[in-house]
């Protein structure tokens, strides 16, 4: 395991709490203070990642048309790790090498909340597949954006996939393991009320970014800090 | 882990070995004694496992034809854990139950030979992952077909693929992988010279293979076990 220089963020949570909007401030923010910044996700951020996202939301395509037998629960905590490690191995790590900050958009987290929360496998067996996957590779930072499931529904557009059209049991379940994640690592993970505007939401990130950027060595001006 | 009541039989061995022709011979006979046969292989035995196979023998493709970044080993093995996973969940698990037979072309001895043997992970991983992935399925027989790689390289014809293509050495070293194997589980699996004719390949199976029928009460005719 080689160690990593850089800085390493992850954004987490629940579908339709505004991830992508904030990791997107984020990284724009970090760019403007001059860093290499690398925003990513999982599953997609590599082209394996993007061919096991699609069998994972659209199932394997059938030349006949036919349905395919759904994927079962290892093959699906399988398929994510394997995505997982790629990423890894091919964006993450080559970035934190070189000194630079890497955004990703779900990470481990989600794997234990949606896996291990809303499925049938246990916590312990996703968390060793992913710290095998990974090598043992953790966020410094992780912002969980938390926000209920009506909230959420207001937000959400376009179509629904196999994760959203679950329903609110489901969101209230996976949340509910977001949040006991985040009681069970209180150092990495801030819980982050995202059912304020997104000015406000960015506005505590940006708070809690710069503390960190000042303590790396990574702030582009003391001004910015604050 | 539900108890399987068929049989569940594994052909192993390097490429270019003749299992396919093995596996078909048995497939044949077994099913001439009235048997419910199922013969598969890994990857590939299921929809998602094509999948997996493209792209580990292939790699990713691009839309613009580029080439993709090699996938990690660590990616590398957690798609073959997921083909397997699916693979025993939707394919060879319901067939055991109902009292099949499944004669499985590579399972987890493969694995073992060519990530453990062949690449950089150790054997302890790969086998940890292949158990979490089959939730402790092994087969009752595997029969590994061994030759050295000038018969081999005799027998394959066709375009070389990525394993295909690795050379001598790596063939000697996935080789003696299997070979290790079946010292380490002499009662599971049964090495079987592949330098012999077709016909004297398939006596030695045959041969063995009767013998399970008997003790297992699935014998067709006394006769046949000679």
């Amino acid at each position: 395991m080689c160690k990593a220089t850089g800085l390493f963020i992850s954004l987490e949570g629940v579908d339709g709490v505004g991830k992508s909007t904030q990791a997107e401030r984020l990284r724009d923010y970090l760019r403007s203070l001059g860093l290499d910044v690398v925003l990513t996700r999982e599953p997609g951020g590599t082209e394996l990642g993007t061919v096991v996202r699609g069998v994972l939301l659209h199932g394997v395509h059938r030349d006949d048309g036919s349905a395919a037998p759904d994927i079962s629960a290892r093959a699906e905590a399988l398929l994510y790790a394997a995505d997982r490690a790629q990423h890894v191995a091919q964006v993450i790590r080559p970035v934190l090498r070189a000194g630079g900050v890497v955004i990703c958009d779900r990470y481990i987290d989600s794997s234990l909340a949606y896996q291990a929360g809303g499925r049938e496998l246990t916590s312990d067996d996703i968390l060793r597949l992913s710290q095998w996957a990974t090598d043992g590779l953790w966020p410094r930072r992780t912002y969980l954006l938390d926000m209920d499931y009506q909230a959420s529904s207001r937000r959400l557009t376009g179509e629904a996939d196999r994760l959203e059209s679950a329903g609110a049991a489901f969101f209230e379940r996976t949340r509910q393991a977001f949040l006991d994640l985040a009681r069970q690592d209180s150092h990495r993970i801030k819980v982050v009320d995202a059912s304020a505007s997104i000015d406000e939401v960015w506005a505590g990130i940006k708070r809690d970014v710069d503390v960190l950027l000042h303590e790396r060595g990574m702030a582009g001006s003391e001004g910015d800090a604050r």
